[in-house]
């Protein structure tokens, strides 16, 4: 029997908008689908689905007013419930902004953020204009004033972890160094994340909110992500880094950081679950399944 | 608004020890999720799920009894139903078994079946263990008499087409050339599928059953099938064909059929989506998500 848990949220938030690419929306619906049964309350962030229209770049933003509102939502609900600890299945990346932000409110200097990810998301929309890749640097207070604004208290670069990453980019490569964030890259992961370790030693922090990034996996292993995309051309993504860890090196990782800090945040983001995508476009079509041409 | 059917069933059917492969599970339940809303009665066929001991071989058929109780209960249920129409969520291809021999009772020789798959399922226990590669051979009254007797009227092979097979095993090509048995290459698929227009029309049928193996799509493009099983090695299948086609050289297929006679049959089958099965086995072990260790 399981004890229902009130202050332990779970938040679907089907964002897509943040990676201009509608499949997110299915993935987290899907993510919810196979998680386990919930022990607390369970919400989810109206997003707008995906229409005809391109998405729009404002001031340099893709999508920034629909952004802004999504997140503003999403911030109401951790606002409302104001729990202990909160799970998110997004979504693209941006889905960790507000509840991240509302346990760094929550615990102060006493979060340490452990960014699973081949990617470190520092950049600004100077650099790149889609908003799933600006988040971490955002929740440091760094960033869009759109984004920072849902940021009271941003969470020092000493307390943050970048592990999976690999290859950044020249300007992010300078943030990193920059700020002094510490990384782990994925060789060092699979054999016993010394440098994560170290840094929980070192600091002095108490609970860990963990976001994990999909796209650390390798795409020839796990399939539902971009860089797995049915169809692709070998230069598609340019020199962006692609995922070099199975699930098990990351449940690895996560089960040993779990040993020595409390978890009490955790995103599954960057679902791109291209065959259910395609299947569910296709069952639609189907004789006996289709709703097409039927009386009305 | 959509009416409902009385005469149109749902059959969902996570049969998973005709092809030994329990994930085969998940896949139906996940196709169920991904199928748009039903018109009319949803059944599903209670299946065992997998435990932790293997699946026997009994008198040269794998998991015989079990899969003889399971077709009995669908059968049952089609017996009940009566249905005119019957769509098929699977589980592995035996699920077509008990619903098409229905379909055959009920429509005779009107009846024609088009087998979407690489393979010709012309297999028996002989040459063969894994009775879901039995099920089109049974349909027309050859195999073995534990899965034929579901069979009140065997199907005419002059009213078979399968489409998108290739390479088929020596015994499995000289079962199709002794039985006349008329078949369509994937190139023809993708070509106008000359061969299945003119099968249909010189033959009487009026009606369709349409059985489509997810596993005759090229693995490349749609990995949720057994060829795309992360971690493969390049020769784990030995000389089993592969699939070549797109979901849209099968749409446009079924289309093509769809718009010469009314289809009263259809099942999705051989859906493995690992990613989702990985997915659901990495959340149940995450902080946060899993009940492990929880209060009882």
């Amino acid at each position: 029997m399981t004890k229902f848990d009130e202050k332990s949220l779970r938040l679907i938030f089907p964002l897509w908008q943040g990676g201009d690419n509608p499949p997110y929306y299915l993935g987290s619906k899907l993510l919810a689908w196979l998680a386990p049964e919930p022990t607390g309350p369970v919400e989810e962030v109206p997003v707008e689905p995906s229409g005809n229209v391109a998405l729009p770049v404002e001031n340099k933003m893709r999508g920034r007013s629909v952004l802004v509102r999504q997140t503003q939502a999403a911030q109401d609900i951790v606002q409302r419930r104001q729990p202990d600890s909160v799970v998110v299945l997004g979504g693209d990346c941006l889905v960790s902004l507000a509840p991240f932000a509302w346990l760094s409110e929550r615990y102060g200097d006493k979060l340490g953020v452990l960014w699973i990810d081949s990617h470190p998301d520092v950049q600004n929309p100077e650099q790149y204009s889609n908003a799933h890749a600006h988040v971490l640097g955002t929740l440091m207070g760094q960033g869009d004033p759109d984004l920072t604004r849902f940021v009271s208290r941003p969470i020092s670069p000493r307390n943050v972890m970048i592990a999976g990453i690999h290859s950044p980019l020249p300007h992010e490569a300078a943030f990193i160094a920059r700020h002094g964030i510490r990384t782990c890259a994925p060789e060092a992961v699979r054999e016993g994340a010394e440098p994560v370790m170290q840094w929980l030693d070192e600091s002095c922090i108490e609970v860990l909110a963990i976001h994990f990034d999909l796209d650390v996996l390798d795409p020839a292993h796990f399939r539902s992500v971009l860089f797995a995309r049915p169809g692709r051309g070998q230069d598609d993504f340019g020199n962006v880094a692609e995922g070099k860890l199975d699930i098990s090196d990351v449940l690895q990782l996560i089960r040993q950081v779990a040993s020595k800090k409390k978890v009490v945040g955790l995103t599954l983001a960057e679902h791109l679950p291209w065959d259910a995508v395609n299947l569910r476009t296709m069952l639609a079509q189907l004789p006996l399944l289709s709703h097409e041409g039927e009386s009305s």
